[in-house]
């Protein structure tokens, strides 16, 4: 198994965007070091929360100060974007990283982010999504087109396209051509469509966790909507995401968590979130308790929503999970505040890396679908 | 006089974006030690010779390696962005970097470009360029709103806007209230209506070097609409863009600049754009020479063109088209591509800083428009 990171991020409001910069800089340097696969960062525009509008400004930052790690907007918020400006900045990004970047995809799902974009609402993002994808991909094909759609219009220059006005063209298209760029959305409701729309076009499938029903749900959809269109289901593909904090001792560790930026999130942010949305559904059906949503307290939350406690018992839970529903390729660790407390936080992650996920078998190689 | 560098760039088309990126990099850091003011990158999606689709990526990268400099984009070209995407981005950075950062805005002036977004021509672009700059004044303001423009749309979500869903908004707005951010616009031909656009609006002045007639009518032009809507029209915020190189002896240093990447340049790229749009029509005034645009070669370019010389004969240079012009606040420096020597012309900058500006006084004190 892989393990990377989820930088949504959770920040207090508090906290300035100089402040997200720079711990955002600090956990790619960490991250980098201990051998994470991925480094993933969030995109919104008006969330005090989760307050990064411009993942490419870390991505680029952080590109000369990290050897491996790969990175990846997760997700560009397509209907935010104009297509030809966005595409054309992923390809030479992903050229400056020469390869360590990957794309995050999705149609916006924050009602104050759409309402910022002048939507009354987040319901008619979905199509402005799927023709801004088509016109990026035509742009970089980089053959001569011109397009006015419902929502969009962009085109290539070629060299009947203007007569008489010959400029060399740069070549600003995904490092190793298209064919190379990896493409991913993620999923977070039970029935998730990102995950049927992602698995029809190849691209990765990411899970916030929610419990294993929803884990096999978001599996089975991507997986049967990437076998109609005649892909491979490869579970090694699957990226997902929790809440993760390691420690000497479980004790220590959920003391650590409960008491850090997790405990904080949770507290002031995620608890309404989950609840509002059902998202506590399958965990709790998972945790066999009796128990509902409004009797939620930290301790369940440490025991059955973070993945809390020295390695051992980490590497535990997650083979389990990976018995449960059929295993994934990477764990991603989901990023909260630690600037009051940077050590402990980077040394959960370090954990994470060496002395947990060496030992779990994501994918066990008698999986199938 | 400040100094400061205008980085287009003009790159050869075979560097790579890594290259550019790096290249980019070590000039930010290299003008940084030192001490030029500012550091202003180009925008443009489809030209081999000046890649950079992503001046931001720049910017943000730059930011941890640098302690003084400003940046700014130069220009980013409105109508090929969301303006409530690029307002919020622009405030989020403009914290980052916790105000070493000014704005750069443009229509967009190159033709492929405009064909890569979906238009015919660049002749639409302007009244695109007014719209999204109106929209993002008001994404600035904070308040709520809810605006369809013809071109685009934006809003800002309040307590009223949507009933019932109260989330902590972010506070993106430009480091220090709007009233801190300085933008700027650049002038190019002799009858620059961006020239008009800035002064009417407060916007700072940036002429590309066209003779001493352009810098009059550039002066003349943004001072007029600057005063005929109440500004005060102070030519310290004045900056000019030259070709410059400085080496220990006038021999030297034109022999360093017709063999390295300015003379390159020239060879290869600017010549055909000078001629075509005549922009050679006021340094050839000026010299006095009864040369056409097709007769001119490499040493009118070293004497007319470029600053080309030891210290003190740039220094004489630069107080003479003070003398001429009326003065301005800062030189900015052109980019070339330095790759194959880095060393002569990151020493080229450091004389710039050290050994000419501080000895050259841009605006006389008695100096009035």
């Amino acid at each position: 198994m892989q393990c990377g990171i989820f930088h949504t991020p959770y920040n207090p409001p508090g906290r300035t965007p100089k402040q997200v910069f720079d711990w955002s800089l600090e956990i790619a340097r960490v991250a980098d070091e201990a051998g994470f696969a991925d480094f993933m960062i969030g995109e919104h525009y008006t969330l005090a929360w989760e307050n990064i509008p411009f993942p490419e400004a870390i991505i680029a930052a952080a590109a000369p100060m990290t050897r491996r790690i790969r990175f990846a907007p997760m997700a560009h918020l397509l209907p935010y974007h104009d297509p030809a400006t966005l595409a054309i900045r992923i390809g030479w990004l992903s050229q400056v990283l020469e390869g360590r970047y990957f794309l995050g995809v999705a149609p916006g799902g924050h009602h104050t982010d759409a309402i910022l974009h002048g939507f009354e609402d987040i319901f008619g993002l979905p199509p402005r999504q799927l023709e801004a994808m088509d016109l990026m991909e035509k742009v970089w094909r980089g053959k001569p087109f011109h397009e006015k759609g419902k929502f969009f219009q962009a085109g290539f220059p070629g060299p009947d396209t203007m007569p008489g006005y010959n400029v060399e063209i740069a070549e600003n298209g995904p490092w190793g051509g298209r064919d190379a760029l990896e493409i991913a959305m993620t999923g977070l409701s039970m029935k998730s469509s990102s995950m049927k729309f992602a698995g029809e076009r190849n691209y990765s499938p990411i899970s916030f966790f929610g419990g294993t029903p929803q884990m096999k749900s978001h599996w089975n959809t991507w997986a049967a909507a990437a076998e109609s269109k005649g892909f491979v289901a490869d579970r090694s593909r699957y990226r997902v995401c929790r809440d993760i904090f390691i420690a000497d001792s479980d004790e220590e560790a959920k003391r650590r968590a409960i008491n850090g930026g997790l405990g904080n999130t949770w507290r002031n942010y995620l608890f309404p979130i989950y609840k509002k949305f059902g998202l506590f559904d399958g965990i709790i059906e998972d945790s066999g308790l009796k128990v509902t949503p409004d009797t939620i307290d930290e301790n369940f939350l440490a025991e059955h929503v973070w993945l809390c406690g020295k390695p051992e018992t980490v590497i535990r839970k997650l083979q389990k999970l990976v018995d449960q529903t059929g295993g994934w390729g990477q764990i991603c660790a989901n990023s909260h505040d630690n600037l009051d407390d940077h050590k402990a936080w980077n040394e959960s992650l370090q954990r994470l890396a060496k002395e947990v996920v060496p030992y779990v078998v994501g994918v066990p190689s008698q999986a199938k679908r």
